[in-house]
Order: C-alpha cells, then sequence, then structure tokens
C-alpha cells in the first residue's frame, strides 16, 4: 500500500467543522464591512515577483513563494550562470511570479492599475489567503487568510473613527472582550526629534514596542545599545512610563512635545479620533498606548492593535495611517488607512472563551433512514418537500443496517430523524425521532416541517 | 513615473461589481448543496508534487504550477547535472509543492488521509481556485474557481438522483434554462464490447464526443482511422443516431447490448436514475445522450453534463461517478461521484441573459453628506443608529465640494442620501434625500429608517 499522503508543512485542512467556525469568523466580519460601506474585491493568487520583491523588506523577499516559470525555464540560465550564481540570484531569473505575501500591496497595485475606473474615496474589503515561506511554528502558518478593509483617497480622520467603530462592533458580536490601542508615528517621530535622535526613530520604537515582553530595564539597555545618549533615555523615561487616562496622557504630551511640529500633530489626531469615539460610547475601551509602534515602516499617522482581555495571545487586529503606499507603483499622493482582523488567532480565542454559537456545529436538520428501494422512492418525495421549505435534510443513499445509520445521524448531531416503513408509506405519514429527547411521534411531511421550524427558532 | 503595474496573464482581479454576481453565483450553490447535507471543506492551495504528478496525464503534469522549494534551492542540483538535464527533468528537483489543478484529486487525497476522522459515506463541497498552467484565451484563465460537490463511501444510485436534483434546482434558482444530458460509461463500455473493439473504448467515445461539432461523416472518418472495420463503424450508426424518448432509448440499448453485462448494467443504471426523478417533477428536461462521453479517464459509472438551452457556450457543468479515485493514494474500494459547476460560464451566461438579481448591483442604502466638522460629528451618531437597524451606511470622510459628494453618490448607485446642515442640526432631523425621484423631505433618523427599509423591502 502507498504511503499515507500528506500536505504541505505549515499547511492545513479544514474539515466542516471547523469551516462552519472559520465561517462563522469571516462572515461576521463581512457583515459589519459591509454595514460601513467596505465593499469587497479579489486578486490573483500569483503576482509578479516585480510587484512583490521589495516591499517586504529583505527579509520578506526570502519569505516569498516563487513559481517556477511555466514551459523551458531553464533556458534563461546558461550552466555557466548557474555554476556561479547562488539561489537567490537564480530564483528571479526562473520564476517571474510569486504568491501574494500579504493583502495590502496588491491593494496598492490594485489602486494604481485601476485608477481609472475608481471612484475616491475608495474603499474595500479583501478576504483571502495569503502564502509566507516562514519556518512553520504554533500558530503560525505558510498559507493564513487576511481580512483587511482599507480607505484610499481621503485624509479625513473620520475614517479612523469608523475603523475603530468597525473593530469594536466585530468583537461585539464575537463576545470578545477587547482593548483597542491606539497611537500615532508622528508623535513617535516628535519623540525622537525631541530627544536629539531623529534618525534613531526605528530603533527606538523597535526597543519601546517590546516593553510588555521585557521590561523597561531591558528596553533601557537596547537604547543605549542603539547609540542613545544617557541624556536621550532619561528624556525618554517618563514618556515609556507614561499612565494616566486618555485625556492626561495627551495633556502631557501636549506639553512634552511643544516644540515639534509633527509631534503636535500626532497629539491632535489621536486627540481628534478619541473625541469622536467618545461620543460613540464603544463597548470596548480604547487607550492611547505611546508605546505601541507596529513594526510597518509604511505606517505615518494613527496606528492601532487590538488585545484580547482574557486570553493571553498576541494583538488579534491592527491597522494604521499610510501616506504613500501607491508610491512604489508610480500614484504618489494618494493616502490611505486601514485594518486587518487576524483571523487564526480569533478562531483560537473563540475556541478557548467557548463563544461559538452553537448553530455553527451542525449540520442538516433531518435524516430520512433508507429502508430500502421502495421506501426510499418515497422518501426522496418527502425530502424534497423539507427542503423546499428551506429545511436541510438527507436521505440516507444505503438500505444498510438502521444502527449503522443511526450513528451516522448520531455523528452528524442531525436533531431529527424520519423513519418511513410499509406502514408509514400505507398511511402517507412518517415517524418523526427528536434525537436529543428519544421522542418519537407519527405525523404528516407538513406537521414535521413545522415541528423542525419550530425547534430551529428556539435555538 | 514607474510603468503600470499589471498582473500575471491569464488572472484576474474582480472588483466589488463582479464581485457581488460571483458571490451571487456561490451563494446560490452553496446554499443548495448545503440543503441536501453536502458540508464544506477546504485544502491547501500548495500540495506536494507527489500529490498531483501523474493524476491528469503527461499534459496535465506540464501544467502544473509549481512552487520553487525556498531557501538553498540551488544545492538539489549540480552544475554537471544541470548542464545535462531539461527543464522537465529539473522541475521536480527545484520544486516538492505545486498548486492544485482541480478539487477531485486533493479531495481524494483529503479522504485518504483523514479517514480516521470521516464518517461515510462523506458529503463535502468545496468553492475553491484552481490554477493551471494553459495558454489563457476568451474564457480560458490559469486562476479559476470550481465549486464541487462529491459523496465518497456509497454506491447508490440515489446519490446520482439527488445530484441531479440539485443541478435542476440550481439553474431554477438561476433562471437558466437547461438540458441535463445523463449517460453511462458502462453503456460506452458495452458498445465497444459489441462492435468488437473494446481495446477501441478511449477512441470511439473521444470520436462520438466530437458529433455535435464535426457531425456524422467525420466521426466516422475518425472512427476508421482509429482502425475500427467497416463492419464495426455501421454496427455503432445506429447508436450514434439513436433518437426517440429516453424511454425508447433504453429499450433499443436493452436490445443492442443484450449480449454484454456490463453494457446491460450501464442501462439499469441510467434507468434507475431516470425513473427516479420523473417521480420528482425536474424543472429541466432530461436526456439520456448516448455520444455523452467526458474526457476524464476516471469515470467509470453515470455521467452528466448540462448544457444552456438560451446561450451558445459549453457545458456549465459536468460530473459522473469513480469507482476508485482514492486507489492511488492507497485506499482502494471506496466509490464516489461528483459534480462541478463551471462558475466562468454561468457568469457569462447570467449576464448575456441578464439575469443577475438588482440586488447584486448596489452598495450601501444610505450616505451622508459631509458639511464640517461639527455636522460631521452629528452624522457619524446618526449612522450608528441607522447601522444598528442592519442600514448599510456611509458618511462621506471629507468635507468638499456638494458636487463631489453627490457624484460619488451617484457612481455608488446610492438610493438615499442625507443632509445635515445646521438647520437639521438645530432640530435634530435630517434632510432624506431620493435620488431616483429626487424628493427630498424632513424626517427624523427613526423616520428615514423606516423609509428606507420599507423602499429595500419593495425592491
Amino acid at each position: 500500500m502507498a504511503q499515507k499522503p500528506s500536505i504541505p508543512k505549515g499547511t492545513r485542512d479544514f474539515g466542516p467543522v471547523e469551516m462552519a467556525k472559520r465561517n462563522y469568523i469571516f462572515n461576521t466580519i463581512r457583515e459589519v464591512y459591509a454595514l460601513y460601506g467596505f465593499r469587497p474585491i479579489e486578486t490573483p493568487a500569483m503576482e509578479n515577483l516585480s510587484t512583490l520583491m521589495g516591499k517586504y523588506g529583505e527579509e520578506g523577499d526570502k519569505l516569498l513563494f516563487k513559481i517556477l516559470n511555466s514551459g523551458d525555464f531553464r533556458s534563461a540560465v546558461t550552466p555557466d550562470e548557474y555554476a556561479e550564481r547562488s539561489s537567490a540570484q537564480l530564483a528571479p531569473r526562473f520564476c517571474e511570479k510569486g504568491l501574494r505575501y500579504d493583502l495590502t500591496v496588491p491593494f496598492a497595485r490594485y489602486v494604481v492599475q485601476h485608477r481609472e475606473e475608481l471612484q475616491m474615496p475608495f474603499k474595500r474589503y479583501q478576504i483571502q489567503p495569503v502564502w509566507r515561506a516562514d519556518r512553520p511554528q504554533k500558530g503560525r502558518y505558510r498559507e493564513f487568510y487576511q481580512c483587511d478593509a482599507d480607505v484610499v483617497g481621503s485624509d479625513s480622520l473620520l475614517n479612523e473613527v469608523e475603523l475603530m467603530q468597525i473593530v469594536d462592533e466585530v468583537f461585539t458580536r464575537f463576545g470578545i472582550r477587547v482593548c483597542i490601542k491606539i497611537n500615532n508615528r508622528k508623535i513617535l517621530s516628535g519623540i525622537a526629534e525631541m530627544i536629539g535622535a531623529a534618525d534613531k526613530i526605528v530603533d527606538i520604537t523597535v526597543a519601546i514596542d517590546k516593553l510588555d515582553k521585557i521590561g523597561l530595564d531591558n528596553v533601557n539597555a537596547e537604547l543605549r545599545e542603539a547609540g542613545l545618549s544617557e541624556e536621550a533615555v532619561a528624556k525618554l523615561q517618563p514618556i515609556i512610563s507614561l499612565s494616566g487616562t486618555n485625556d492626561e496622557k495627551l495633556a502631557t504630551m501636549r506639553t512634552v512635545l511643544a516644540e515639534s511640529e509633527t509631534g503636535l500633530k500626532g497629539v491632535e489626531e489621536v486627540a481628534f479620533v478619541l473625541q469622536s469615539l467618545q461620543a460613540s460610547n464603544l463597548k470596548n475601551a480604547i487607550e492611547l498606548d505611546l508605546t505601541l509602534a507596529r513594526g510597518l515602516n509604511y505606517y505615518t499617522g494613527c496606528i492601532f492593535e487590538v488585545k484580547a482581555l482574557d486570553v493571553q495571545i498576541g494583538s488579534i487586529t491592527g491597522g494604521g495611517r499610510y501616506d504613500n503606499l501607491t508610491g512604489i507603483f508610480g500614484l504618489p499622493g494618494l493616502s490611505g488607512v486601514g485594518i486587518s482582523f487576524g483571523a487564526d488567532r480569533i478562531y483560537d480565542v473563540l475556541g478557548q472563551l467557548d463563544l461559538y454559537p452553537r448553530e455553527t456545529q451542525s449540520g442538516v436538520s433531518l435524516l430520512f433512514i433508507n429502508f430500502g428501494a421502495s421506501e426510499a422512492a418515497c422518501c426522496l418525495r418527502l425530502a424534497a418537500e423539507a427542503r423546499r421549505a428551506g429545511i436541510a435534510t438527507e436521505v440516507y443513499p444505503d438500505s444498510v443496517k438502521m444502527k449503522k445509520q443511526m450513528s451516522y445521524a448520531n455523528a452528524q448531531q442531525v436533531p431529527f430523524v424520519a423513519l418511513v416503513g410499509e406502514s408509514e408509506m400505507a398511511e402517507g405519514c412518517l415517524a418523526l425521532k427528536n434525537m436529543a429527547t428519544g421522542d418519537q411521534q407519527r405525523v404528516t411531511i407538513a406537521e414535521a416541517i413545522a415541528i423542525i421550524k419550530d425547534f430551529s427558532q428556539s435555538k
């Protein structure tokens, strides 16, 4: 016998039970996006490598899955060249295409390519898989879904406000309690400027970003290693350890950043977003967190991240404002802002907190047991009536032992089973069994439909 | 300025309008599958090449998109080997993975890999993209969706019956009039046997399959070229030209195939399926077509294909019974039967016949015009109320010229626009404009919600 087949490491199969849960997540996010006027798009799994390369840093280029040119790919590289070149040099010669690494770069490419057809501001959402040749580990996959929403072509902070409302609404629908953290890249730039280390902004944000994980002393050590003077490190302390309400923090930062135009602009942007949200009664807390940095360098304004309160897990949603993402494709001056829900982590959180709705766990509502050819013919007709009434229904296809058919019903968690034997056929009725209570009654198909509909609505 | 970016040939972007239509297609198919007890699964885009190679014939192997091994792929092939080998020989050395070519082979792999968890019969549907390095041409893409449903682990012909009911239901919901064609591979084998050319079964089916396209004379010429004797060709004539009702055709075939056990079995299988379907009052005609062959060699029993009656286009759905698909992965003896809807062709047919429902064409129901900061703050609150009532709503994010905002509303085909200026704010109301009629009235947000809901329901 052949070896049991398998799938590439870091990839997953999703069976019916997992699919029901995942669809619950995607549909919830989709519904809320649509409620706010975001409209769906899809882009191809494969993009030209020229679109993808250089957009995710050197490390990102290595993590791109590249697709071998079809046909005679070998003709692009002579044996002499092959002997002299490295894998990294050869890959772009053998491959013109790669699998998308995220949804943001394909979106920027989409906006530039279709700019003549698009009405600005353009609000799109996109829920599709992405692929990264990362080392697989717990909770990290080589194929995973992203659920992004972005607005391009509008500088207005109302977009930030609405995205935070969306985040609040989605997690409220899920029943997951979260804290939404907000910061602004201009504030971080202002801080770097203020302590005389504008050129060290990346090092500073990377170090501060780790505060939760490694503690204040280690953060300070990293700052010194990055070349910050003792004076600069000292100046940073009140900012890193800043506490109090959002209003208190904003007041402090207005003082600290009094001489940085950029910094003050960041403070006012955050103040506007927080103030607008106050009026809209979010169900979840939103907190100005000056240590929030977000790794991606294309962010230029507000940035946000969402933490679950009741489960220990990394950020489950994130996003921010980027002022020039389409510039790399030749269309400068188009500002955008977006968020991305982390479906895989949300999946885990919903599971750990046992928050999946009951209906995500079952298949059909009614199964007809098969007692033989003539009975099955009768069941087909009755099943058609149930389906016309909108009830998902199966007829067991084989007239095998009753026990086997009932164990199928149990495994599928079917709530009702219909038995149609000779006497039921003669009387034009069926025996309807409630699988939870064991109750069995003789009813017409119309009565059975009413009972099942009643049951589904009462769930 | 950089060159305008593009996507790989044979791939497509789907914008909001196309997405709405595609989702209408996928959701309709999904709903009907679920109504019959099929449950969704998803498999990874990448499969091991060992899973895919050799399953689609030599031509198929060439059409697989192969993924370059990440990291140091070059170390697998020395410069000497590189100099000596062809592209076809090198590809499997540089690549361990490929993109899936269809959903059937990954499904067979899935069933074998997860057989201990699966309850038989296992009814699954799967709607995912597949990739083929075909030469792109009109209506043929390198990335396209398949919408498959299969049952494995049951020999019962009731599965064939239900799949035909599903086909009938899906096209009835679409409003596309179709003819469902059915045949059986055992009948074709019986015919080949009967004319003394059992070894020529493939040539015979390929030739007969072309009857519609090239006519009887050319089919006969092909049969002779394939090495069939004049006697065999003569014997085939009454079968190829067979006409009449399904019952008349079945009666003839029972006589013609009287001495072929296999052939007779095929006839009885088709007779059972047709008889069962007669009782279920299909909306569309189903026709026994002895010239239907279907290219794929794994089919062993009933085969079917669907033709649109009102549009000139190839088959828009197809499928059949296969007795040993999981055998290639080491699990013999598991019979399956499935269908696949051709989403891209259905998309074209719905478009040509103008059958898309109206609601697949619009975005939100309500847009708030933005007159400035304080008005916008008020609009945010009113928009939140409309959304709580389930009405998809946008607030235009920038306070730009009225004309620009109204042209956005027109482009998005928004049915209602809300205007909230100083006087409306003072009175706690809004001016609601019906974009189709031009009517404008002063109402409270509660009244506006009622009007919009009324409008949506009356559509």
